[in-house]
């Protein structure tokens, strides 16, 4: 966002001094503790079995144009770093999100789950039927990472500290809970086991280096509540059009539509 | 957006061949009989009475956000016209929105609403409690008069060929139903109801004498769609956060917070 767009992103309770690397480690994980989209309800639902096949499907659907557009942002960001360095190690996320070769990558696998909830994939890939909630929280996220500083563009990256805990829960609960979810329709979330951390070490280390000063601390904490607020909104909208009161809006997906015989 | 972002905001059904104007005019007002947000359950709880002050006043405090932003929104697009003509006709748009002078104007008329609910200045137009999804929404407008062409950006402006009937229903209702609001409070709606269909007309012509082949027109169509998600999701966001689940997300404003005694 550029200046026009940007009044107040951090935290309400943002810290007053200086704070140590640790200390900023803490603080960073606390806003995960608070605002993290495992609190949501809509997460509950899914992992904890409460959602019918169309609701999973709607969520594997609207998630999809997230994970579509993470190589996006990741170029985005690549965009703007001048060190070698810094581009050899995020290039990484991009390869693992497209993979070596068709078939292959983090989007591809996505592409998995849709299949086996009967989704087909050109109406998918089309993001035709994606809610504009989702559509707009997902741009926020690329515009952001494009015209903010590059520490805040890395710091909005953090929520993938959080990510393992939410994944067990998510692959746990739905594996147990639905007879239309197997394994290898879940294959995406193995791979983020291990590229997540990863993934999450090397941009801890870089804000934890980088935001020397209380400024720069404060941006780097506002980026990531504004990051969970792009996760925690993409639920909001997914409750609001398929739980409660489940009014998906113009053009968006419609249980029944789009769906495989 | 740009291309990167952009998939299809096209309405499902487009027309095949070349419209007249007339037929075009009658394709734009055909998007706005299925999707403007007078057609939204949130507009209906709001003029029938429905909602309590709290509710009223968190959709004042997130609608500011989108009316302090439209003279931000329309800058972006007077800053694409080359043409001086044009730009004196867009420009009063701003000057309507900021007034002549400290105490004028759209928005200063909007705060109106905002200090007869009790919120205190301050907190409104620090836009601290504004809904996640209302900032997307409102952002997600921004940047599409800035990277999409200029006839897409006037178009999505189009919206105002329909505001006069969902303002009469807001202003006959609240003031019926609400002892809270008053007309006074409600005396932005007032000069709109003038001003926006001298905006319409002039924009509706425009775009009626730009849009001259199958693809401008099916642009054409495509902005004014995006622009009545743009409202509609701002008002998905407010019922699930005040009205049902009433979840409001992290740092958004919640009711009793911040009300002045």
């Amino acid at each position: 966002m550029s200046a026009s767009l940007a009044y107040d992103t951090a935290p309400t309770a943002s810290p007053d001094g200086l704070l140590g690397p640790d200390e900023l480690e803490a603080a960073l994980r606390d806003i995960g503790a608070r605002r993290y989209h495992n609190l949501h309800p809509f997460h509950h639902l899914l992992h904890g079995g409460k959602l019918d096949r169309d609701q999973v499907s709607a969520w594997a659907l609207n998630r999809y144009y997230y994970q579509a557009m993470i190589p996006v942002k990741d170029a985005s960001v690549l965009a703007r770093m001048h060190d070698p360095e810094l581009r050899r190690i995020w290039r990484q996320r991009i390869i693992d999100h497209d993979g070596e070769r068709e078939g292959d990558g983090g989007i591809e696998r996505w592409l998995r789950l849709t299949d086996g909830l009967g989704l087909p994939r050109d109406y998918v890939t089309s993001t035709r039927g994606v809610l504009p909630a989702t559509r707009f929280a997902v741009e926020a996220y690329v515009h952001f990472v494009r015209e903010r500083s590059l520490l805040e563009a890395i710091a909005s990256s953090l929520t993938e500290m959080f990510s393992p805990t939410i994944i067990s829960e998510r692959v746990t609960g739905m594996l147990a809970n639905y007879s239309f979810i197997s394994k290898d329709t879940l294959s995406y979330f193995d791979k983020r086991l291990s590229q997540a951390p990863r993934d999450a070490d090397f941009a801890l280390d870089y804000v934890k280096r980088t935001a020397t000063t209380r400024e720069l601390q404060h941006a780097a904490l506002g980026a990531l509540s504004f990051k969970c607020n792009v996760l925690w909104t993409q639920l909001d909208a997914l409750y609001f059009a398929y739980v409660e009161p489940r009014l998906p809006p113009p053009d968006a997906w419609t249980p029944g539509a789009e769906r495989r015989p």
